[in-house]
């Protein structure tokens, strides 16, 4: 690869064939483990260096204050924070009475491999201590996709020239000390000193469990650690705990020839309710599951668990082994970021790293939870219940803004909204519509009444009610929804953004059939046949705005009439714009920070023509600077569907190696789940032009020239398919189910069990590829491979 | 009067008649005393009890950070709040060894008395001591209109009953702990705790000086004090001085029919540059001035002083004394916050409290100048002068946002931007045009060419640069200037601000003007006929939105669309709205908080027909809630010119009592400026119905049937002019100067010394009188006056 020389290219695994400390903390975040309950950073065994340690339990967070300049009605009073909870995956080593740290001594050969059929962090290690004892050191490292509370690191240590003493201390520490940046990038998290009160330790042989409670969230967290130790005899162990500190202490003298070997036993466990005792004998219960199980068995479950992953979600790609080995760093990422999330929330940066202060956006829903609903349906299924359960803030926010119905967060943790710059945050109200929408998709896509029963009604009817509440029809003109905030952040407070009336109308509609087709839930919600009739009323009025001068779509009212961007004028160094430019400067200029309009090109593409989308497309292309990672991926399908197949194999590229390759300077703060999950986006509704409209399945691939192969895999409605694209054609198999409808370039395929279908892929329309603002395109796919292959 | 039973109505007198400590702030704000450079508020001379201890420098301000909930750039990081600076009005008094306080013992009478000619606080106290002790306490306090460093107190207590020892306590006292609420109005001011660092210390004889220098913003202030002495033989007094403290203690045993009186002179001074000493020397060397003065001397310039205000700029009114005294006392504060402020800004506030951190807003122009300008003209030019000196901070804040030319700050002390909230602060550039818009005033009105030549070409071609710089050309429409805040603080980011746009416009032509006549010191500014072209071309091809349908200009892009706010459902003690609304809810509906349009409708008169403006005047009236003290006097001059001229006295009631009655309730912070020089306004430019377009003078007077006459003066190029109005006629007297032609109903007058001439009055169109949102109609002057009389 170009930019991580200390890297090898491989299918399945990263393979970081060198330490190279200047990019310590991104390569944490690449090779952070989690399983959505518990994250883990990719830090070393032995603590330091580090660019930033991290160990996180989804959900456990820190109320801070947010403070304004002005105060203002409605402003959220209270920020949370995402917190880095007892550090269990520390083991320093002495050798001969020296620490073990590779900044010192010789550091002779350093490896490091995530292996994602596996699941497994392995890392290699021969060292030279300052003295000249030179050593060998293995570690192995899993968060369990199976047992959800449990983590688990298994590490050996062996003398390479002459007999060693070596100490091993397993460590559990509470309230480590964060490195701070002194940044002014607002996107930064920020940072919370000693966030967690000790409650409790206790030790029993080479076990330690500490308890802590968050300061001012009041939230209960558990660690503990069991050892298994296996070593030339002699090999003693001490225990130690009390407050912030667990500690076990291996001591051996090890010959030429040996080894000594730790198992580490981890397990996490919080409650924002539960007593201390409770939690407590939650986390050791699992660590006697995990004991019981063993480290065999642990990575046995692991190696199973991933194996049906991929067959479900895999996607093969022939022709760019670097794409390929990203496209699936990227499922790897959103698998971890959801598999054992069980109804909390999916923050942007997964468990990888404290970036967003560990909020997560409406990325969820609009770039994760597609991927998910169609290769992982329960995960995707969990996550809407996540926002069912923050339903009663959502209303109660709705209302304190005067509003009727819900008002989901722009940031958050546990549902309260987080957001302390409103026009961004409160007024981007199509957060709410974006939920209803993942909603619509995860029921076409399952077809899961119980989900609809229980969860989705309700979800549907009060996000309808808050588009009724929001807008207004005008005599003139139709159903408005002034003053909001659409997807582009270079924008603010606009009448009629076409993103978000596009995507209530939907909402609108949704809730219409939802509600008739769940009649009785929605009664006790309090539906009528006249809400219903509003929300069809509205739906049917709603204001799209058009530029017949220009013949293309605004974003918003007026935002085709602003002034153009002096691109010509914006030097390289300039970008993000948001830490050049003013606000007001972004919101009032034809720049766009990511695809809006775009979007709407996509998610309601059934609105639109062919011709239509071309021009949209080629307008906005111009005017957008992807100054945010979800950027690219929105580019890549659109400009597949419109016939730019080489420019959306560009974009895919950049959305797939956002972290790999740090496109953004901040893979440190953890990696960007919602560009990895756009990456699949790339792939299968961009290349593979993969569309759901109205819950109809359809298809109209096309592949860059590069490319040899596309082939990918779907659940869809009880039913297993993969599709494969070549340049000559594609071909669908149903690998699992009943027979299926699905449309190829429109035409209806009829797809069952006794074979494959393979249809011709017609030539892309004939256009020029639009212009991107100087200096902003994408990095030409094609070139880069050539020049690295 | 109705609120204020404890205040009897008086032509050119406050009178306060009882204490009512409920009312002891709003009372502090109304007496204040001020000369624009030192402010005292109406304080007991005995510090207590007190709503709010108050004494003020122009200018003198501490830094405090300003913080955000998220970051951005371009927001400034640094607030500027008024200091409570060294207390120089305490005077305390023990009557036998108790300390005079009014809420212990018995307070037989107390009366307090503002004198608006004599410019003299005088209070008048019967006071028995909780032990028996009775005594009169009489005090008159003054600060300089003459001496700007100068304030003085003559304070003289007799034994009423039975001989008594006195002890007087005359202080200084630096960081004196002030009152804290636990408000969340947004408006209020952001307290600081003791701001000043003791710097200096020294006494001789009854003379003290302390210096103190701002903790954070470094500046250096100085206070001193001197006493003349005069009582019983006996009496004595004793000096200390240190760090916050100065005290001159008298010690008197006073017979019955004896008086202890001393004459206290302070005198107050500042710098941000020049040393301890020659600060000193300044404040010592005013004490030395007026101590040669004597008390009598300082009273008998003051009048004078007055004396001179009023022969040019008094307002009479007949029948309606408690407008009659509303109106006067607006004048005296707009002389008191004015006078000496000498190149110092004119704070919202004034001097005469905390409120709005002390700063200073576009107010001053749009509201202060135009009184100031035609009745203390030396005042209108010194704020403007304060304006240029701001011009490099103004330069640099446009740099800073990738503008060209100046923005001025939205609110400030000494020239830096202070909001902390963008939408509403750097996004409302109407500022610059409205500081264009005071200076072109100010040039027609007296036709200084020096202060054109020297700081007029600077403001308006800076100001102009800006314009080009924010708008731009669109094919199709016009010049634009899109995404800025107009004056309406419930709307934001709109596009084409129609009042922003038709502000812009006089600039841009003010400045092409003056730049072609003082061709010279244009051409040093590097302004050229391409850029002089440019600015008429955009002048020429300016936006003014209009709504065809409705038949009435939308006070931005879009406005006339917006959903009507909900008048019906909002309660009476919702208001004002945005202590009880998000920002978002405000900006996105057709709810006005104060006039936007109806101010362009003023300014810019020249731009509308009759038929527009009494259309719009009639839509936007039924829309704007006058949440702000800047909105009565506006709708006063507009319904006025447009036919409504019971609803103009109205408004022209409400805007003069504003202070008075206490109408937004937060007169305890200090009175509102912009509102009594608004009231001016609403005399001279609404029932007088002058008119300044393109520097021609013109009236349009006419009188609400309960006013009998109406009569005011005028300063306009080196003439004085008296303009007196009746319901049958209107007569225009040249005082003083070279014959004049104005204009009375269209109809050229010249006027000249040898005789008045008088005109008839025509009869105003018959319109039906449009309605206010519920709740928000303004109190029916005449049966307000009808229920007191």
């Amino acid at each position: 690869m170009i930019r991580q020389p200390h890297c090898e290219v491989h299918p399945w695994e990263i393979r970081e064939t060198e330490l190279h400390l200047d990019v310590l903390a991104q390569m944490e975040s690449v090779l952070a483990l989690s399983n959505g309950h518990i994250g883990l950073r990719g830090n070393l065994d032995e603590g330091e260096p580090h660019g930033m340690p991290g160990t996180y339990l989804n959900g456990v967070f820190e109320a801070r204050p947010l403070p304004y300049a002005e105060a203002a009605y409605g402003l959220p009073e209270a920020g949370q924070t995402v917190v880095n909870v007892t550090d269990g995956k520390l083991i320093r080593l002495l050798v001969d009475d020296e620490p073990f740290d590779v900044r010192y001594g010789e550091l002779r050969s350093h490896r490091r491999v995530l292996d994602m059929r596996a699941g497994l962090l392995t890392r290699e290690v021969e060292w030279c201590s300052p003295a000249g004892q030179a050593m060998r050191l293995r570690s192995v490292r899993l968060v369990s996709l199976v047992h959800r509370a449990v983590a688990a690191i298994r590490l050996e240590v062996q003398p390479l020239e002459a007999p060693a003493r070596f100490v091993i201390q397993s460590e559990l520490v509470a309230n480590a000390d964060l490195p701070t940046h002194g940044e002014q990038d607002p996107r930064a998290a920020a940072a919370l000193r000693s966030p967690l009160v000790a409650e409790y330790a206790a030790q029993h042989g080479e076990r330690v469990s500490l308890v802590h409670v968050t300061r001012v969230s009041g939230l209960r967290m558990a660690a503990a650690m069991d050892h298994l130790i296996d070593g030339p005899e002699g090999a003693a162990a001490s225990t130690e705990a009390a407050g912030d500190l667990g500690r076990v202490t291996v001591t051996s003298d090890v010959p030429l020839g040996g080894t000594l070997r730790i198992v580490k036993l981890l397990a996490y466990g919080w409650s924002a309710e539960r007593s201390r005792p409770a939690v407590l004998d939650q986390v050791e219960g699992a660590l006697a599951e995990a004991r019981h199980t063993g480290w065999d068995g642990l990575v046995a479950a692991q190696r199973e668990a991933l194996d049906d992953y991929w067959s479900r979600a895999d996607v093969e790609l022939d022709g760019d082994p670097e794409l390929q080995q990203a496209v699936r760093f990227g499922l790897f990422h959103a698998l971890q970021a959801s598999a054992r999330a069980e109804r909390r929330a999916i923050p942007a940066k997964g468990l990888t790293g404290p970036g967003y202060d560990g909020h997560a956006f409406w990325d969820t829903e609009t770039f994760v939870l597609p991927l998910l609903t169609y290769t992982a349906p329960a995960a995707a299924r969990d996550a809407l219940w996540w926002r069912h359960s923050t339903l009663p803030l959502a209303l109660a926010r709705a209302a304190l803004l005067g509003l009727r119905g819900a008002t989901f967060p722009w940031r958050t943790i546990r549902g309260e909204e987080c957001s302390g710059y409103w026009p961004a945050g409160t007024a981007a109200f199509h957060v709410t519509a974006d939920i209803a929408d993942a909603v619509v998709r995860y029921l076409d896509a399952t077809e899961d009444r119980v989900f609809e029963r229980d969860a989705a009604v309700e979800l549907l009817v009060e996000s309808a009610r808050l588009w009724v509440a929001l807008g207004h029809h005008d005599p003139a003109d139709g159903f408005r929804i002034d003053g909001v905030t659409g997807p582009d952040e270079y924008s603010a407070i606009a009448d009629n953004n076409l993103y978000t009336n596009l995507m209530a109308q939907r909402n609108l509609l949704a809730a219409a059939d939802v509600a008739e087709r769940q009649a009785e839930r929605a009664k006790r919600l309090g539906v009528d046949t006249a809400e219903i009739a509003a929300w069809r009323d509205a739906a049917g009025a709603m204001i799209v705005p058009w530029d017949e001068r220009l013949r293309v779509h605004p974003q918003a009212e007026g935002f085709t009439r602003h002034e153009e961007w002096d691109f010509a004028a914006t030097g390289h160094d300039a970008y993000p714009l948001l830490l050049h430019f003013p606000y007001f400067e972004l919101y009032r200029k034809q720049v766009v920070k990511q695809p809006d309009l775009v979007l709407a090109l996509h998610l309601r593409g059934d609105a639109f023509t062919d011709e239509e989308k071309a021009r949209d497309f080629e307008y906005y292309d111009q005017r957008t600077v992807r100054d945010s990672s979800l950027s690219a991926c929105t580019q890549a399908v659109i400009a597949a569907e419109v016939g730019h197949v080489e420019l959306a194999y560009d974009y895919f590229g950049e959305a797939a190696l956002m972290d790999l390759e740090d496109l953004e300077h901040n893979t440190r703060d953890g990696v960007h789940i919602a560009s990895l999950a756009g990456a699949w986006l790339a792939a299968v509704a961009g290349l593979g032009g993969m569309r759901d409209h109205g819950g109809r399945l359809s298809f109209a691939p096309r592949l860059p020239e590069d490319l040899g192969r596309l082939a990918f895999r779907l659940c869809y409605r009880d039913r297993r398919l993969k599709v494969e694209v070549k340049h000559e054609g594609a071909s669908y198999t149903l690998l699992a189910g009943e027979p299926l409808d699905v449309r190829h370039y429109g035409e209806r395929v009829r797809l069952t069990r006794e074979r494959a279908v393979t249809r011709p892929v017609p030539p892309a329309p004939e256009r020029a590829r639009p212009s991107q603002p100087p200096g902003r395109e994408p990095r030409a796919r094609q070139r880069v491979w050539a020049e690295t292959a």
